[in-house]
């Protein structure tokens, strides 16, 4: 049974918490879980994250899937928001993403501009934004300056804040990398600390240890990891997203310590999508039966 | 025939709809197809352009040039719309390209800076806007910063946006160039994804792989990449720009796959207008030929 | 007996003197001196400060520590404020911590960006607002500037307003340190110059002396030290801050010494609740038997 | 007879064309030709440019002499107009210089940063506005930005907007030149792109040709290259400026050629006022000898 | 008898006439001319300043020396015109100083940040302002920039304006150091042309000569300089300041050298309170013995 904190006790205004209710409980399995599709990919890689399933290339195949699948939600930037989410508007919650970049200049000062606001969600009927805030990022003045504007908004209009939670940047490679421990519990920290309602982190590494300050230069196991993430997350909620694709067996794995730690959910996108209609349904209907076992109270 | 999306199923709304509708249907062959006559080059390069057909020189020429040949529209910087387009108001419609560059500094981190607003176009009577997007530079955030006002504006002003999509910056030139085939692509979806109506790239070239991403790191036809260009920007009109002067027989080739894959037009200056008068005429007439065969339904 | 100033000739409007009334004459001891808890420490070193006493990781056990020890007040950044200062409002003080940052990337140019405003503390019924500025910082341009902004709001909505002075950056590492008697007395000065109701300061260690100015290149006690740190701050509070955790009995000196020097009072974090709660609630015991022996007029 | 562009064909509102006309045929020879005296080099250059007529650094000599010679108009920054204008307000027009910096620093990267307003020229009673762009400098994001700002303002307040078409900066060092046909050609094209009423260049030197583009690298005569200046300014009026002091006869003949290709006039500082007060008018009655030959329609 | 202007003659409006007036003729010998004390060193240099006298840290001390030795007025930065103006209000006119920076960092590049508005001087009852601007600071956009704000706000509320017009950052150190007759008489011409209505600087030394330009490359006497300087600065009144303590004599001679140049009076900070109380007030009156000499007509 899970610990994750309750919709009553973590601070939301009206407008969120009736938002996140709908997510979570009108929605999906509507057990108080969460598995999202996120489809930013084709601003954040280019089309070359959809030449495993072409398909994947039309919004219009992918939003279709995530009604389909029964997804809590689906991650959009505002021009496809604006241009596919009216075909299915209602059938899934729409998380319109207000920031993005492409990966084609250097990492090393990662910052992730504005492109749409809070109230663009409000008018598109979005039940959540989502914001990539780059932890450890050498420009991060820049970075907190223009999410706090965000938090501002959100909260102004009762709009769920789900932060990106990414280590990124030359300092972050420097200490272990994107995806070590450190980094990672780190990150889930800062977005509850700046404000958000739900954080998205990777699955944490506690392998990877070269650089990172010496609390984490010991031996952890993976649940252990993650359990502390979302210890530090404390009553921001936790995303666990799968990352690039991986073997199936190993993610559901994942996935199932993430539950067990006290996760919301699951935010799955090229796991999902990059393979044939058919085959994401069924690897989506494994998904769902791991956040069976994990229900709200 | 054309695969090219419907104007009634691409997410504009009441203004942006009639605007394109009147420069589709009202202007041009008036069958859905596009052909635009774009004259910011005088900033972008220069008066040097002008040297091989002196008349180019004068803006007033060039105005008058687009109503004889029939465009679709016109694009203009705000100095000359000012000056030039009251004289044929009306009678072809007016692009405003809000921002621009001179191309005397390095081009290392590209960034065109506004000079005009979406306002500004209304007052004008303009029926689209233009914003040159250099994707990949290094200094994006700056870029999709100014791009997302005016995205906001055109919104709210109901203004058809069209983006130039150009690939620049030293990122670009390390992987495969400004006219490869993946760097066309990323930009044809970062339009997309970012809010562009209609998106203006160069016709992509499959034989520049040095230094792409492996994906694109193996044979394509130039039919099978300017499909795949028309496909990742979605529910976003593509317009094949001319670039630079080349022969004719090349570029009436190109201009036919482009409208083959499913564009909506053509967008060429140079090759226009750096000839003689009757020239130009005639070189119009062979271009709309092949605009003739891919009406819309 | 104390020679600090007393809170009627210091130059506050209504607001801000009911506000450090509250504080500092219900709360605590009620003698007019402070004891602080700050706890913003997960977002500027990360998860890692709670390795010690992982309870510590739970932002409710520290605002429950807070309450139970009797503090004058809780400095929290805007996250954990809004959802955790809700559980006991009214019962402890609260001190919005505006801005922070991560100690990920380099701290050569440290800027500490804002995440909430003035506004926010009087939203959320905060009794002061806290403010780290990073005097002699290459960037300091930047955060008198985003300062100014603070000073002006919370001069307009009466909120005392508290200044984490912290040497920081490059040129400090070249002119003695942080801790230098230098450093520490520059930077009183300036939040005091700059409009600092209550400036929070590292103890002074004269014994830096490696590039510090002549003036400051002789023997200091640590006693004489602090006692010129307090008159630099001159009608500014000054609050002696216990930085990593350390022995408790030089902790203990330090503070004696700090309140002979005429502090207001203490901020000690890390000291406090890097124990066990029984044990961090007897070294609150010890500090508070030091702050009795210097009541205010 | 000159083929300049007539006030009514040059898109000017209803302000504007009042303003301009005043200055044009109600200051001066009155026959649609200008003669302006500007005064910002203590500014630019700092006071060694009065060392050759210390007389010349009394900004009240300098009025004067502009009522006494029958200029079109005198260029001071807001300063010197705030304090000695009011002198001779309404007998000579007040071109307002809103931009300026000093020459002390590198002018590797240039820009010339606002001290004035549009506003503060409607309140002053000026008669137009002065913009410095330097074309072609790294930073032209910068200038384009706040140049933005002053055209929408002009256009508001139906002010005349002339520009001081400079090109500057490193890549125009190695580009030929600031004063290389290429430049000014580039120059003054770009302030007619932006949205200049009129512009102020250097007469073109087409011998400076290390390092231009092809197409500028032969032989042109000074008067085809002056001729090609204005047609690239189109409808913005061309003024020619003296530059460094120099000899009195190249000076008059490179006015007359300015004018026979179209010019509407001339601007002379340094080469006015450097020298004694007789000499002065002496050289000025020559300059307008030659404006009369070239009277407007 | 000095040839100063009269406050009738340039060009202030009511408000800034008004406060002139009561600055020159209510206060300090009221003939004219005017002695200020500046005290904001603790910020610029720190507490070390206060080395050579101890209770000049005390900005008490500070306020009533200007009140016993009768000057015409003081600058302090906002935290202590907030807190200790208000005992001697109305005794002495208060000088609100706007910006500020502490001299920690490097000073290649210096810039110094505002704190403090114009609407804050008013709300304190200042009668002037003061602004210290870098000439010749590779950021002198930055600080033209903010500098515009004051300036419009200063005219707005009719509050004199006092530029503290200091050469300073690389290139000045390359062209002859800041106190150089040729960065003096650069900066008084700056703060003129800019707007200032007075103006601060150093006593110009004609004999720092190297890297000058060739126009100050030769001898000039001490009294030659300062007169330049002060024709320079126009009908921008002058004030000399006395810069590091140094011997009486020499100081004294430098005074009478700029009254009879014209300046319209002196500031004098470190040389009057880096010494024992009385001794203070006797430099003091010896100052005001040379200002009785130079009344204004």
């Amino acid at each position: 049974m899970t610990s994750r904190p309750r919709l009553d006790v973590i601070g939301l205004n009206t407008g969120k918490k009736g938002r996140l209710h709908r997510i979570l409980y009108k929605h999906g399995l509507g057990n108080g879980t969460a598995l999202f599709l996120p489809y930013d990919q084709g601003l954040e890689h280019g089309p070359r994250d959809f030449f495993a399933n072409p398909a994947a290339s039309d919004p219009g195949y992918i939003v279709k899937l995530a009604v389909e699948g029964g997804f809590n939600g689906i991650a959009l930037q505002i021009g496809l928001a604006e241009k596919f989410y009216w075909d299915y508007a209602g059938e899934v919650p729409l998380v319109l993403k207000l920031n993005g970049k492409t990966d084609i200049p250097s990492d090393a000062e990662p910052l992730s501009p504005l492109h749409a606001s809070v109230d663009d969600a409000v008018r598109l009927g979005a039940d959540a934004v989502g914001y990539t805030m780059y932890i450890g990022s050498p420009v991060q003045e820049q970075d907190f300056a223009q999410f706090r504007v965000v938090r501002e908004d959100a909260h102004r209009l009762g709009m769920p804040l789900i932060v990106w939670a990414y280590p990124r940047g030359e300092a972050i490679d420097a200490k272990g990398g994107k995806d070590s421990f450190y980094a990672v519990d780190y990150a889930a920290r800062t977005a509850s600390e700046l404000g958000a309602d739900v954080v998205k982190v990777n699955f944490p590494n506690p392998d990877k240890r070269e650089g990172v300050p010496s609390k984490y230069d010991r031996e952890f196991t993976p649940q252990q990891a993650v359990e502390a993430v979302v210890r530090s997350a404390n009553r921001t909620l936790v995303l666990i997203s799968g990352g690039e694709k991986a073997g199936d067996q190993a993610m559901l794995e994942k996935a199932r310590e993430a539950m067990e730690a006290g996760a919301v959910g699951l935010i799955f996108g090229r796991n999902v999508w990059q393979r044939e209609h058919n085959e994401s349904l069924r690897f989506v209907a494994r998904l769902k039966e791991i956040l069976a076992k994990y229900p709200s109270d």
